[in-house]
């Protein structure tokens, strides 16, 4: 069966390479992005760890993410891997909680935390795949 | 201030009413609901453990339960305490992402995994609130 094409952005570590081999299925066309990491057809997906997550939003570079993925997009979704306790960011929880009702309620957008990257790759492809079967109309 | 009322089933665990005092400015009315757990205007959360949600994909009752969900609210949001890795099921995790990202895509509802009952109660809040203010205009 031939391989879903992903384009992922070039900024990516190179072990995510490894990951999509283990989930299967996949391969990472890469190319320099001007928005979010990972894109097949009009799904966007932008991809951070948990201390990524806190970072972008201690400084705010989240919801500029958001407003440029917007602009170009129809589906958005944001994958965390990592937990919210496991964070090394001096933010508190409450402040990442209250941000993620923003992005989530204002913006429609899906955040999914997941425990690895192995789970966040196979559940990209899942996501990826079923807005496939939506636009040929097989739901 | 006055408290946010929540209208919560009243079949969810008396604990819960601890966790709401913990997180503060909420409070729960209890009543038997016909689909979902907490209420609060038109949008339902549905909560569940991370063993509770294995299950409930293992028996298919989570379909049925988005099904009665969407027929009642505009705004779904599933919230699930506990990570992936620690859920104590027989399920493949490939089965449990494939499943969420049918949820999420198909259905355009909201997964959020937390790692505690505290974390789920306090973005529940936060959830509620946003759509307050959205209706509000008050974005």
């Amino acid at each position: 069966m031939e391989k879903m094409k992903i384009i992922c952005d070039d900024r990516e570590p190179k072990s995510m390479d490894t990951v999509a081999e283990m989930v299967g299925g996949i391969e990472f066309e890469r190319k320099r992005l001007k928005t979010g990491d990972y894109i097949h057809g009009d799904v966007v997906i932008e991809r951070k760890t948990i201390d990524d997550f806190c970072g972008s939003i201690i400084d705010d570079r989240l919801t500029n993410q958001v407003a440029k993925m917007k602009e170009s997009f129809k589906h958005i979704y944001i994958l965390v891997a990592g937990k919210i306790k496991d964070r090394t960011s001096a933010i508190h929880e409450n402040c990442i909680l209250g941000k993620m009702s923003s992005i989530i309620v204002k913006h429609n957008i899906s955040i999914i935390t997941l425990d690895n990257e192995p789970q966040l790759v196979y559940l990209m492809k899942r996501i990826f795949e079923r807005h496939e079967l939506l636009k040929g109309g097989n739901t």
